[in-house]
Parts: structure tokens; sequence; C-alpha cells
């Protein structure tokens, strides 16, 4: 059982060595591995006012223990998403302001700052262009391919719908989905599963401050570009463009750095942004870069960083991150239009291309918006199904799916069905339309009439982009109702099946083409009911229907309008679409989360909302924060630390430091905090005073010493102290952060999230009014907190 | 002297009772009357390490008076932006969680707590309709009074024409221009000055955290309204757009109290509302309807009030301003539509329309993306130019038409001079162009032959929104390059002369005329230089220079770029407006500020900026802080409070409360925070506790008695205290924020700027070790820090 529980991770295998800091598994998560853990994150309930006045942490330890283990573990971790993984720990947002750092700070004059400046922007041109050329190689890759099989599929059907023999063609086509969809699921499975799905949930979590591991790695970039673009090529019910927000994402983290701790390669550039404050805003102009490349809406993908990411707005920041938006859909225009030999052509902005919306004047009636929004409540109700049965689906995966083959087995089951059901569809169906001098590139005639094509074809027989496009655009009549009704029920399922197996690919065209077409008939059968309206233009119904489906699966509204807006270029539809998203969202929420979200609790990632509960005021710092606290005293022995760091059972990542004291049971005032990072970093470099006071010290420390040990500094296990060392001291006064933030601990919950939050911390001391250390709180202690059905709710940790 | 430095305010006159807040003005502001002062806001640079561990207040300040007082205040207060005013405080966005606060909040439940989201959105629908009625109305007023005032004198000028006689049509019209921007000046320079202008500067404040006196007032609001009228129908080189966004804030304010202090009208709705977190969130929401409104860019709106107000970026505010921007501009487009007699007509989403620019797929080409830069840098150093000339000019005036009269008397002297010079020009023109059959409303023949108008009438004689429409729109050839380049300098002129003025009127249109006309003018030159281009569009070109000019002069980027992307209806020129924007702001900032930027310094606005300067590491919070303290204990003697309060020399808004201490000269452990707006309510109802223990008090505090006080508190004047209750004594343990945020004395300055500018604070307690209040920080305190031409400067503080 404990087996079972370790898959609840987004790879679905086990990560040990993250940059040195994940949790080193326990191999039994039951009641007696979890024992020690306790001591860290005890439920701060317990804790009463009297009794924290005069904190003896050894006591109430002890306490601990004896009343709260039977009750959370001695029953076997649930595979739900009342779980917070201790997985997952927080970026480093805020600047350890230590001795080191501001010296480098103060010795930084102005016109050398203007030189970082401009290099924040050099940077951010870079990740516009290397995210632009990466969309363009998705995107020529999966016409190539998919081209090359679709004319084989064609030609073969064509052979023999004469001849009879069709079930040959059927046979081809499965096998074909299946070969591409196999290679794609088995890089994805057994090199970096971290790169399955779109993506985008993954992203978020690292825009909110935590970190993923693996989730910027080249190795991933790699795998998700050549995932995306055989599973989009293997005939999957899936898009390439969520996708690009995650490859934006790797390509930012990269290039900021100056250089590839993978490939071993340090260009000795952009030293000054390694760090975690600098790589998550670059990260973040990545990300809208990639959505910029996705949707050619370079103001949406701005906006989809700070509706996802953004905790403090930064105007500077915000700048850059529209400049690598407008840089990434440009390159991608220009060398798109090269590729297209149309040189100079501005039609593709985006990897998907609404088509134009050319509009007159009065394109919508006002009467109208009342229509808009039922459909809206249909998008939410459809969307809040569709997220519903893929939660049960993830859950039946993450129990039953976690070995590697059988992950992809499932993933070429689905391809082979997938082109079973539309090879059917378009067997059975009689829909067929009058060929005509459009954008059709592979039409099926089948049993069609000379002259005529089957139009279910055109909607399964494609790539799902041109699906939506024809779908948008086609002339009214283009569709018999049944054709697309029939569409829209299979590939409603289709669509829930695909998401979330072990391939590359995102879910944005799939909800754009289910709701496109069950907008489009609902807009046929608005002219069909009441004898023939003359406004219900199919085409723009489609849109609004692709709008409300999108909406009610992801939940997004003010990002989402400006995507759409921006690639139907045209502002006219700007206002009903935003009523068909906010109508979409509101009855979705009634139901349930956005899909992302419950993708992400799925995997029990302490994220962090906007706000704190709002019924939380009645909790306070003293009741959420963690206790006790393992401290360091400034002048340490080394000994002491070697243990503390090397205890497994509390795998702390900040330290509070505290002035030397007497008492060395009780914390002592607060002086300071030091992060394990930077402790590994010293007990390396062996920055130790011996017991006379004599300096063992080589050379000093620079802040270079930490860079070059970021992000994956050395585990604790792999540096060796001597037994004459470790009765060394350690002075950490110089690189220590001296003035951590620090709340009251009568603070209330609001209080401290409000700080953390707007901060982006990672630690929070909590000191009593004598300035005193009597606890930490950490993001777990923040995100465990929740509205649920019967008020406020606390979930539990675990170490999965 | 002291009477000029006391003008140096938006009002231009003084405000001596704001909300019980602001200080009482010395009547000498020269070295005598600022002595006492300096107690408060002593340069920090005085104290040292060594001197604080002990502080001793009472000596040190001894000694600061002493040393300090001949260097900084013995001269003259400068009437420059070297200053930063005492007058204005920030805004409580931080919630003081006192006893009384954390009970109602943990007596609501969730229920309860959904219904106040839900009036939340009530309340910015509601805001979003009002912003779209005002503009509406606005819109209608104009219209009606400048078609009667141009049909009278194009009557008037067609008459005379055959005749002879013109100097009589140029009387008219500078007679009836004059006469509109009479009252319209009146109005401002009488009744409430701070309504002159486009008011954008003064919402950019009060975002930014600074109450500006008067700035919601329904008052500023009637005057803003009538005036914005006046001004443009009297012909003025303004525009209604920028007013919108003062008005949409005002709106706002006024609808999310639910009350009228102004009307004593109390509808005793939204009370939960009345507190300056809530009220600045709504603000911000009305400023985005007023864009909306303007511009007919909802998305626009949005970005605007994150751009200019925004420092913690909140998910559901962002969408309920999100939505109110798009209930404002379908509002106004609504009731446009029906009073154009066209109901159900899409095409007047703002009250400026740029008409629709229906572009064929390929718009622009490559290689015109340098010239349009070109004409970015362009932009830029006019708007420079423009600027720079606009500071001297203000500065000028501040030193010498601050009589309202003279006010009066300037406005109608550049009404006069505005209508001469459009006169001449057109009198001396000799473009004259065929009659079309199209929008211009009044064609004026003048010398032209039958059948042709006088193509700088077009420019000149209509209001400047459709002059800038006819620029854009009108097919090439209507305007000669002489007629262009000669409008481009007078208007020039003409615009920045009226910038300023005591008149209520914004800067937008006017910077979109003359960027159009130089842009067009510019284009039209491409085409004929090198023999004929065919891609040189004049229309283009004008929305370029548009763009440049309009963003030389304002400086902003992201919304901007949105703003002219929604206002032309068209996403393709997204990318090079934005090229161009960039340009602009580029080229601009290497030689002067932004023009609101350049206002708000010379109102010694303590204005908050998104970091800290780059170079302010080597400055720590004991340098930055505010000293001495005047602080109260827990349990304060009545009488001790009211001196405090009454001590017009240390106008203090926030004390510190400290733990009951023997000895009374240094303070103790912080245990709280007070602000004076508290301690007047607490003193008004007399919440004393006697010397003998027993309770006077009649009836317990709520929450409500605190509300029903804001916003304007009375002043501690008109509180009477008996002696016999000076002796009595205050408990203020349930009143205070007991969890106040605090920074050790150490953090630096870009530490301690970003606690305070993310959490929005107005105090922040600086403590020492021991948790004891060493200093306080205030917004003066880190306003007063910026980069100069020699490195970090500080600025003076004056009571201006």
């Amino acid at each position: 059982m404990a087996n079972v529980a370790k898959k609840v991770s987004w790879s679905g295998r086990e990560q040990l060595e993250e940059d040195g800091e994940s949790t080193p598994l326990l191999n039994g998560t039951s009641s007696a591995g979890a024992q020690p853990l306790r001591q860290q994150y005890s439920s701060p309930k317990l804790y009463r006012i009297g009794q924290l006045s005069t904190v003896d942490l050894t006591d109430e330890n002890q306490e601990l223990e004896e009343t709260e283990l039977s009750t959370t573990f001695t029953k076997e971790i649930p595979h739900n998403e009342n779980l917070l993984s201790l997985k997952y720990e927080s970026l480093d947002y805020d600047n350890s302001e230590n001795q080191l750092f501001m010296e480098e700070e103060r010795r930084i004059n102005h016109a050398a700052f203007r030189t970082v400046e401009v290099t924040r922007w050099v940077i951010c041109g870079m990740i516009g262009i290397f995210t632009g050329l990466i969309a363009c190689f998705i995107d020529i890759m999966v016409e190539k391919l998919a081209g090359v099989k679709y004319q084989v599929i064609k030609d073969n059907i064509d052979k023999f719908t004469e001849k009879g023999g069709l079930s040959f063609s059927l046979l081809l086509w499965a096998a074909l989905n299946c070969a591409f969809v196999m290679v794609g699921s088995l890089i994805v499975a057994f090199i970096e599963p971290v790169a399955a799905g779109s993506g985008i949930p993954q992203i978020k979590c690292f825009l909110n401050g935590v970190k993923i591991p693996h989730v910027v790695r080249l190795k991933t970039l790699m795998v998700k570009v050549v995932g995306v673009i055989l599973s989009v090529s293997g005939g999957l019910a899936v898009g390439k463009e969520g996708p690009m927000i995650h490859s934006g994402a790797v390509v930012a983290a990269g290039i900021s750095q100056g250089r590839s701790t993978s490939l071993k390669k340090d260009f000795k550039i952009f030293e000054y942004f390694r760090r975690d404050t600098e790589k998550r805003d670059f990260v973040s102009a990545g990300a809208a870069a990639g959505v910029s490349a996705a949707f050619g809406a370079p103001v949406g993908g701005v906006l989809f960083s700070l509706e996802e990411g953004a905790s403090f707005w930064n105007q500077l920041l915000t700048w850059r991150i529209f400049f690598a938006s407008m840089i990434s859909t440009f390159t991608l225009n220009f060398f798109l239009s090269i590729y297209n030999q149309k040189p100079g052509d501005l039609s593709n902005p985006g990897l998907i291309n609404f088509g134009r919306f050319d509009t007159d004047e009065n394109s919508y009636q006002y009467f109208e918006l009342p229509i808009f929004m039922f459909m809206g409540a249909v998008g939410g109700m459809l969307g809040a199904l569709f997220n519903a049965l893929n939660h049960c689906l993830t859950t039946f995966r993450i129990r039953y799916i976690h070995r590697r083959f059988l992950q992809v087995i499932e993933a070429m089951l689905v391809a082979a069905v997938t082109a079973t059901v539309a090879f059917v569809t378009i067997y059975y169906s009689t829909d067929c339309q009058p060929l005509r001098q459009d954008d059709t590139d592979y039409p099926l005639q089948l049993f069609c009439a000379d002259g005529e094509y089957n139009a279910m074809a055109s909607a399964f027989f494609t790539t799902p982009e041109k699906s939506v496009r024809r779908l948008f655009h086609d002339p009214p009549g283009s569709f018999n109702p049944q054709t697309l009704g029939v569409f829209t029920i299979l590939y409603f399922f289709l669509a829930c099946w695909t998401y979330g197996l072990t391939v590359s690919a995102g879910v944005f065209i799939p909800s754009l083409l289910l709701g496109a077409a069950w907008g489009r008939l609902f807009g046929i059968l608005l002219t069909i009911v009441p004898n023939g309206v003359s406004w219900a233009d199919p085409g723009k119904y489609a849109l609004m229907g692709a709008a409300a489906q999108l909406g009610g699966i992801v939940r997004m509204t003010l990002s989402l309008t400006v995507i759409m807006v921006e690639a139907t270029g045209n502002v006219t539809y700007g206002f009903p679409i935003m009523l068909v998203l906010i109508t979409a969202k509101l009855v979705g929420d009634y139901f349930v989360e956005g899909l992302y979200d419950l993708h992400i609790k799925l995997q029990s990632v302490p994220f962090l909302h906007w706000e704190a509960p709002v019924t939380s005021h009645s909790l306070t710092a003293r009741e959420v924060m963690s206790t006790p606290v393992v401290w360091l005293r400034r002048r340490e022995k080394v000994g002491v630390i070697v243990d503390i760091l090397s205890d497994t059972s509390s795998n702390h990542n900040g330290f509070p430091v505290v002035e030397n004291t007497v008492d060395s049971s009780r914390p002592s005032r607060l002086c300071g905090m030091i992060l394990r990072s930077q402790l590994i970093v010293l007990l390396k470099h062996k920055v130790f005073v011996e017991r006379e006071n004599l300096s063992l010290v080589q050379r000093r420390l620079k802040l270079k010493d930490f860079r070059d040990a970021y992000p994956r500094f050395p585990p604790i296990q792999s540096i060796h102290v001597s037994q004459d060392e470790r009765e060394c001291q350690m002075d950490l006064t110089e690189f220590m952060n001296p003035t951590p933030y620090t709340v009251p601990q009568d603070a209330s919950l609001p209080r401290v999230f409000k700080l953390f939050r707007a901060l982006g911390l990672r630690h929070l001391v909590v000191v009593d009014n004598h300035n005193r250390v009597v606890g930490l709180v950490t993001r777990k202690d923040l995100a465990r907190y929740r509205i649920g059905k019967n008020g406020l709710e606390e979930l539990d940790l675990a170490q999965t």
C-alpha cells in the first residue's frame, strides 16, 4: 500500500534527488514510519495560550506524539486531495539579505544596475525568440507528420472505397496512430514523466511559488516537444497549445541562468540571476511567451502569467513579460510566413489560428446576450461533468495504472479507439457536402457523390486545430445537425479519456473543438426551430460555444477573454465572450473546481490561493505554525549542524538563528534565518572556526560560491565531516539573513497569509513579544486550511 | 513668500479640514514656524548605531533641533519638486485587526461572506452603470452645446464671407469660447479646485495610497462633469476622456460607501465597506470603468488600474474591476445607440471612437517596423519637449497665478487665443477639398469654390475627437502637407499652454490629435518623396503618430497599447503600436519624466514607486525611520492623549502602543498600534476608566461607531474634555491593532520598502531585537529617497 501512495506524483515515480531538497522517501509511510515526522508537523491545535508563554519544547513534543499519533497516522494514507505533500518545497522568492548579498548590492553602482536591467530585457527578448522558434518547429513538424499520415490513409481509403475492404484502412489508421502515440508515450513514461499532460498545472504551481521537481529542466523540454508532436500527429484528441506554455517556461529558466546543469555547460553569463527570485520572474515571462506563441495573444499571455502567478505586481516586470510575449508571437509569425513562402504575411501570430472574424458593425444583437449566457451555463455544466469524470479517471489511474508500461499501453489503447471511433462514425455518416475551393486539406469522398465530401470526416479526419477553424468559418449548411450532435458526444468522452494520459498534450484545443461543435449545432437549431432567424450565424455560435466549453473546463476569465479576442483578431466579440466565460465559471464552480485545480489537488501540492479562507480570522499564527522549531545558535557546533541536516525525519529547510544562550533547551531572541542550502555550502567549503578561535577558513566565501551550487545543492550525505571538524564551530553571522520577516503569535491567519503571499516567503518566523522564536510558518501550514462543506477544514500532511 | 508656498497644492488654495486629518497649516512656514516640525521629521542621518542601542529620546531630540535647524529650514521653502508635502496622508489599506474587528469577522460565517462578495459584485455593476451614464451625459451635452456653437459660427461666417466683415465672426467665435470657458473655469476655481485638469495624476496618487483632499467627493464630480462639458464646448485644446477616469473613481467611492457625507444622506447600506481598504479597491474599479467608458476599452481599463495603482494583485478583485469596465462600456454604448436612434448599434463603445480600421491581412510590412520605431522616437522627443515646456509653465503658474480670478482670466485668455489662432489659420488657408458625403459636420466653405470645403477648418473647426477621426480615416489627399504642418506647430503650443489651466479637461485627445497630424504628414511625405510608395497609407501613419505622441507625453505602455488596440477595434496593429510606445517611452524618459509624474512631483506628493531606488541597499531602517516616536501606553491618561493629539507641531496619525512601563522616558515593548482617528472616536464617546477603576463607559463601543465617523473624523479641537476627565485613564487594549507589522532596525531600505508597498501600509514600526520601539517608518520616509543625477538623493519635507 505504501507503494501506491508513493505514486501520487506528477512524474508517476519517485524523485529522490531534486536540487538536494526533496525529502528522501520513507520506506513505509504507515504509522511506524510517520512517527518521527510528527515532531515537525504536529497539529498545532493542541497549543493553548497559557502553555506557550513558557515554551518548553521538549515536553510538549512528547505530549503531542502520544496524543495525536493514533488519530491521524495509524490509518492508511488516503489517495485523495485531502492531503498536502511534504515533497514540494517553496521557492526562495525572498532574497536572503545576508552580509555577502548586501556587500555585493552596495558595490554595484547605478550604472551597473542599468546594465543588469538591460540584461533582463535582452534575456526576455531571447526567451521570446526561442519560444517562438520552438512553437514554429512544433507547428511545422506536426503539419509534416500529420500531413503524411492523413495523405497515406486518405489514399488508402480512396482506394478501398471502390474496391471494398475498408477494414484494412481502419487497421492502417489505428496502427499509424498507435505507433506515433507509443513513441510519444514511451519517452514521457521512461525518460521524463513530468513532461506528461499540458504542463499548465505544473507551471501554475511554479508561479505560485512551489518547486516542482524537474519541471524546468532541459530534458523535460526535449521530451515535451517531441512528445507533443507525436501525440498530435498520432491523432489523439489533444492540442499542441498547452505544452507551449510549459516549453516557454523551461526556455526562460534555462536562458536566464546562462548555463545548463544537465549538459554541464556554463556560459559564465547571467550569473547575477542565479537565484529563485530572478528565475521565477523570468519563468513568468516564459509562460507568457508560450501563451503568446500558442494563441497569437501577447496581451493574453501577460494576463495569463499575472492571473495564474503574480502575487506582487511590478510594472517593470510586467513590461518585460509583455516584451517577451510580443517577440515570441512576432518570431513565430515571421518564420512561419517564410516557411509558407509568403514572407511578410502577418496571418500566423499563433499556433492556433481562429481565422479572421470579419464582422460588420452589428455583429450581434443585444437580445442575443441572454442566449450567449445560456450557452455559458451549458458550457459550465458540461465542463463540470468533464472535470468530474476526469477526476474519477485520474484517481483510478493513480491507483491502478502506475506502472510505466501500463501507462504506455493505455495511451496506445486510446489512440486505437480514437481512430476506430472516428472511422466508424465517418463510415456511417451520410452527411455529404459539395466540395468547395477552401482549406479542406484531406477531403474524404468515401460514399459521397463525385464533387462532394464527407462532412463528418472534416471534423474527425484532420488535426483538431483545423476542425475548429472549419466549425468557425465554414458557411452555414456545411454540417448537418446530426453530424455535429454525434461528433459532440463521441468527442466529449474521447477528450475526457485522453486528458491525463502519459503523453505530452494540451486540453485547450479539444475543449474548443467540443464547444465549437455543440455551439454550431445550437446555432443551427436556432435557425431551424423558430422558422429561420437571420442573425444566428452558426460560426458565431460556434465561437461562443467554444468559449463556454473552454471556460467551463479551465475556469479562467480575464486572460481567456483576452486570448479569445486576440485569437479572433476582433474586439467586437469581447463583451459577449466575457459574459459567456463568467457565466461558465460561476455555473461550473457551483459543481466542481477547474480541471487544473483538480489535478493540482490530486498531486497534494501546497498551493496558496489568493486569500486566506474567509472564515479563518478565528485562527492565529500560534495555532497554524509548525512547532517545535529546530533553531541554531549564531555560533553553532559543526556536529550539531550536521546532525540536524542529516535527520531524515525532520527534513527542515530553514532554521531560525538565535542569540547564543546559556539554557540550550529553549530558544533565545531571534537574530537571523539560514537556509539548508546555505549551510550545505558552508559545510562543503569547511567554513569552520576552531575551538581556540583560530580560523580554519582557507579563503573567504563569496556569493559566487552559493550561486555556483544553485539550484542543485548536494545532499548532506555527500559531505564528509571528520570527527575533529565536528568539534569545531561555525559562525553564521555573515551568512544568515539578519532581518527575516516575523509575525507576532497573535496575528490572525489572514494577516499571516497576506504577508506570506504578498512577499512570496518560504519561512515566516513567529515570535513572542520578547522577540523569541516560538514557531515557524511555512507554505504547508497556510495551504492546509480551506473552506470545505462544513466550514473551515484542515488537510493532512503526507510524505508522498 | 509663505503665502506663495502654501499655494503649491492641487486645489490652488488651502484645505484646512479634510477628514479631520490634514495638518492645520502654520501661518509662517519659514524657519520659525518649522521649528517644532523638526521634532517629528528630523533627518535620520544623524543617528548612528551606537546611539540607538540605548534610545534616550528627549536628549536626542534636543540635540537634533540644535544641529539641524539652521541647515534645512532657515532658507525659504523652494517651489520645486525637491520637496515632500506633509499635507498628504496615506490611506489605511491595512486593516486594523483589533478586538472589535476580529469579533465581527469571527461572527460572520461563510454564507454571510458570500453575501458580502455578491454585494461587491453588485456595487461594481452599479459603478459601471453610473460611470457609463455619466459618460453618456457628457457626450450628449458636448455634442449639443458644441453643435449649437459651431452652427451659429458657421452661419455667421457663411454670411460674412460674401459680405465681408469676417472680423465680426472672429469676435463672435472668441466671445462664445470665452463665455463657455469662463463659466467652466469659475466653478473649478471657486467651488472645487481639485477638479481642475484631467484628474489622472490625482487618481494615480489615490491608487498609490495617498489621500488627496476632496478628490473623491460628490462636489468634485459635479464640478468635473459640468467643467469638462464647458471646456470642450468652449473650443479649448482639451479632451473629455481623462476626466472620465476621475469621474469613475468618484462614482465608485460614493456608491461603495452607501451614503453621501456632503448631502448628509445615509442609505444604511454597504456599511461593511466603510474603510480605506475596501474604498481603494472600489476606486480602482471606478477608474477602470472610467477608462473603459472613455475609450471603449474594458481590458485597457483593467490594465490602467493595475499599471497605475495595484500593489497587491488579487484575482477576484481583478475580475470585479473587469466586470465594472465591461458594464460601463456596455451602458455607454446602449444609451448612446438609443440616443442616436439606432438601438442595438454597437459602434459607440467609448467617448472617443477611432472609427473602424478595417484592414486587409497584410496591413503593414515588416520593413515598416523601423519606420514606426523612428516615429516612436520622434514622439518621445516631442513629448519630452511638451512636458518640459509644460513643467516650466506650471512652475510659473504656481508662483504667479495663484489668485483665483487670475486663473479664470488666464483660462479665458487661452480660449480667446485658441479661437483667434484657429480663425486666422483657417482664413489664410488655401487648402480646398471637394465636399464628400461623410461625417464632416460643419464644412466651412469660406473662400473655396462651391462644392468644396476648407481642409484646415476640418481640423480646427470641430471638436478634437472628430478631428482625430478625420485624420485617421479621410482618404489620402484630404489634407495638404502644409495644412498639417501648420496645424501641428500651432496645436502643439496651444495644447501645451492649455494643460494645467484651471479648467476640467484631459490631455489624451490633444496628444492624439497632435500625433495624428504629424503622423499623417509623415505618411504623406513618405508617399511623395521616394516617388510614391504604395504602402504608406496616411491613416495608418496618423495612427502610429498618435500613439507615439501620446506615449511620449504620458509614458504608459502596456495599458496604452491595449487601449489603442481596443479603440481601433483591430488587433493587427498591436505589435507596431507596442513598438512605437516602448520607443517613445525609452526616448522620452531619457530627457524628462512623464507629464503626470511631473505634475505629481510639483505637488510634492509622497508617491511610492514600484521599487526602492536600486542603490539604496546601503540604507537601513534605522537611517530612514522617523524618530523620536510618540508612543502611548496600553493604559494611558486621557490628558496625555489629548495633549498629544492637540500638538499641532507634531501632527502624528499613528501611535505605537507599548506595555506599561515604570520608566516613562523610554519606550517599552511594542504591543500594538492605534490611529489618531480611533483615538478621536474613543475620546468622543468618552471611553474612560476612572482612577478608582470604576468604569465610566456608558455603552460598549462597536465597530459601527468607527464606521459612522469614517472618513471625516472630527478634529481634536472639537472634542471637549473636562479637567476631571483628563485625570481618567483610557484602556487601549480593545481598540489598538495588537499585531502591527514590524521590521528590525537593520533591515535594508529595499526590504522595508517592499513590505510597506506590497501590503499598502501606513505606519511600519521599527523595533530593536528586544521588540522595543525605536522608530516609525511612514510613506514620507520612503518616498523621500530617489535616484538623482549624483546617485541617491534625499528630498526635503515641507508643510505646504
